[in-house]
């Protein structure tokens, strides 16, 4: 009867950064569809063109937003933002404003839910979450494999990004969204329809460890005249403490073209009713990923090519594949001593079976030892068409918690 | 105080196949180290000589062993096991018999525990299984999740491969082994030692859907002098029916040295009172993987190479990503219309970070349409050293349950 998001990568022709596309597209719609986004966008363009002009014009994420904040907090943290749009305050101020606003409703958010958590982690368990906050928050919870840690042995932001999938797969198939394919409304059958994924921002608190138990709410909503809007919070199920926060944008393919589709309205009037009006956990603003300047001293890796496994039931290469490809090309010094903090993707094209990968990697070189270090990446074809572009942010890895007694959790050392 | 199977890949010098290695080796430890097994043995190794006589001296895995068999049904099988090595009788009668004890002992497998698998499903899921049989045998459910499927909708090989690390994991971290390092002894440690596979045996009945919670019993025994053996017994939860079987050998490595090590008396003394009695669930009667052969039309995929997130705590590729290279050099239309019936491996050396490797895979021409496939396996580094040999048996692909509703698992669409 109705649908949500679907499970793979995508094809999707993200134009050229411009003032009036940013105003337009809150979450990275394509111009050409006209897409009117849902959160809060700045006074006028001319605004934006001043942010973009600043240091290396990167789209920072604004990390005010949490997931499932109370109505009073909403209220506060969307004043802060309004406030900051259009009377361009002190950045710093502002910030350590809304960094209180973000703790206190973290805070708030550990309470409330502090004697619920402890049941849902049993209950949940059973790999099927369910849904709350009046049906339309999907709760699922689940534990740190050891095939999903790393050399550091925490947990890569690829095995994360694939409990993303699963819980919006899981949320598909709680509200009885199956039809025809992930995802899928009966008219979106009826039209050879599918849902891919436009755009990513993923925020990276802190990285679990095996056996840590997280928490993954998730919800759909409306995101300008043809997308959908699908975020994510996450947190340690022992703790309360923020583990992640992602949020993405979803469009139309039709199946047998693999172009983009407007969402029709017979689509729309399917999926309305489980829309949340929550905003997005995170916010670019609406900003496109700058061109990747190929004259920067890029790391490459080529020849990259799918592989059987790495194609979902859309036949096309799984958008979480596509974050591996990237950190390929990352430099090994790097993914020894940092860690992905922030993550930007747009995707645009999709990759099929035969496809011949490049990634590109630029690391800034304005970053002093210690400090947070931002990447430009590129994934295109052999023949210079893009599938992704891409931008991290990297922060010194949160200290080794080797206990010399590696099995160990932190907490069970007491 | 004890010691369990760790979750690395290996290095492995397993010679080339002889009559008295044959024989001393039950689990395929090397002749070396003088590994006496614990299954049952041929009565000369005069009789393994025909049997690597005849048609392509393929190692065909003995599916007649299951997991947790009564000791009834044990006395049984060995008695069918020992008349078939001793007196050569018609092979195609005694697989039958074989089938039939197998079949009546999964049956009673499942009546039995019924009733304990249905509260387990809840129990389990937390993400840490419990301890059952005398304290011997570790069981854990896992739910099979959207991203260890694949276009053909059903999960990996490797994806189960992945859920046996995590149980030998648990079950380490559930006896209370996980001293400096997964699955290791105090004794393990202070004369820094790690395990590592030397050899995997699978059996794949069916490969399970997304959504589908199957239930792992896994225990470790003796293995010869000088090994360790891990089984896994899957199946499926809500049926009962099986889905999966798996063995392997562990031997010592000396962490810093990289190279192999006897197993100290000190450490066999802490191991041994987790030994579970049990037969290993399948056996290929110590028989090793002839050497690949170079004049063969294989298929080859070169220049793979590690990423940073392959390698797991003990600083080497994992062993499950082996698999994942075996498969690259397997043909699209095997993958497309074949699956994976049983795997045997033999890990010979270590693949560290600047490994570059090569995966090369020989198709048996002699098999009909719709008939097995049988395909030996190679990785190689590229000046020639051997990493792994494999042998896969193909089955046509189970009939493709799509339903036109590909969300729903065969047993809801009622």
């Amino acid at each position: 009867m109705v649908a949500s998001v679907a499970a793979s990568s995508s094809f999707f022709p993200v134009p050229s950064s411009s003032s009036s596309a940013s105003a337009k597209a809150s979450r990275g719609i394509p111009d050409g569809l006209d897409v009117r986004g849902i959160v809060a966008k700045p006074a006028s363009s001319s605004g934006w063109m001043q942010a973009k002009a600043s240091a290396r014009a990167i789209p920072k994420i604004d990390d005010t937003k949490v997931g499932l904040r109370t109505d009073v907090e909403e209220d506060a943290a969307s004043t802060a933002r309004r406030t900051s749009y259009n009377q361009l305050p002190d950045w710093s101020m502002l910030l350590a404003a809304i960094r209180t606003i973000f703790s206190a409703a973290e805070k708030q958010w550990t309470l409330l839910d502090s004697k619920k958590r402890g049941a849902d982690a049993v209950a949940d368990a059973s790999g099927v979450g369910k849904m709350v906050k009046n049906g339309l928050v999907y709760r699922q919870n689940f534990s740190i494999r050891s095939y999903e840690i790393g050399v550091d042995k925490r947990a890569s932001v690829e095995a994360l990004m694939n409990h993303f999938q699963e819980t919006s797969l899981n949320h598909c198939k709680c509200i009885g969204l199956m039809h025809g394919g992930f995802g899928c409304t009966p008219e979106m059958t009826r039209r050879n329809l599918i849902w891919v994924v436009a755009k990513m921002l993923v925020h990276v608190e802190r990285y679990p460890w095996w056996g840590d138990v997280v928490q993954i709410n998730t919800w759909i909503s409306s995101s300008g005249k043809n997308g959908m809007g699908r975020d994510w919070h996450v947190h340690d199920c022992q703790t309360g403490l923020p583990i992640m926060r992602g949020t993405s944008v979803w469009v139309m393919m039709d199946k047998h073209t693999r172009r983009l589709s407007k969402l029709p309205e017979e689509v729309r009037a399917e999926i309305t009713p489980f829309f949340s009006e929550r905003d997005a956990v995170l916010d670019d603003n609406g900003r496109k990923l700058p061109k990747f300047d190929d004259d920067s001293a890029a790391h490459v890796r080529r020849g990259l090519t799918p592989r059987w496994h790495d194609f979902d039931v859309n036949q096309h290469v799984n958008n979480v594949k596509y974050v591996g490809w990237i950190l390929e090309s990352v430099p090994v010094w790097m993914l020894d001593g940092y860690e992905v903090a922030t993550m930007s993707l747009e995707y645009r094209r999709e990759c099929r079976m035969d496809s011949v990968v490049q990634s590109l990697t630029a690391v800034s070189s304005d970053h002093a030892d210690g400090s947070p270090i931002v990447c430009q990446h590129l994934l295109r074809l052999e023949d210079g068409t893009e599938i992704v572009r891409g931008q991290t942010e990297w922060r010194p890895k949160q200290q080794a918690r080797d206990l010399g007694n590696m099995g160990l959790h932190p907490t069970e050392s007491k």
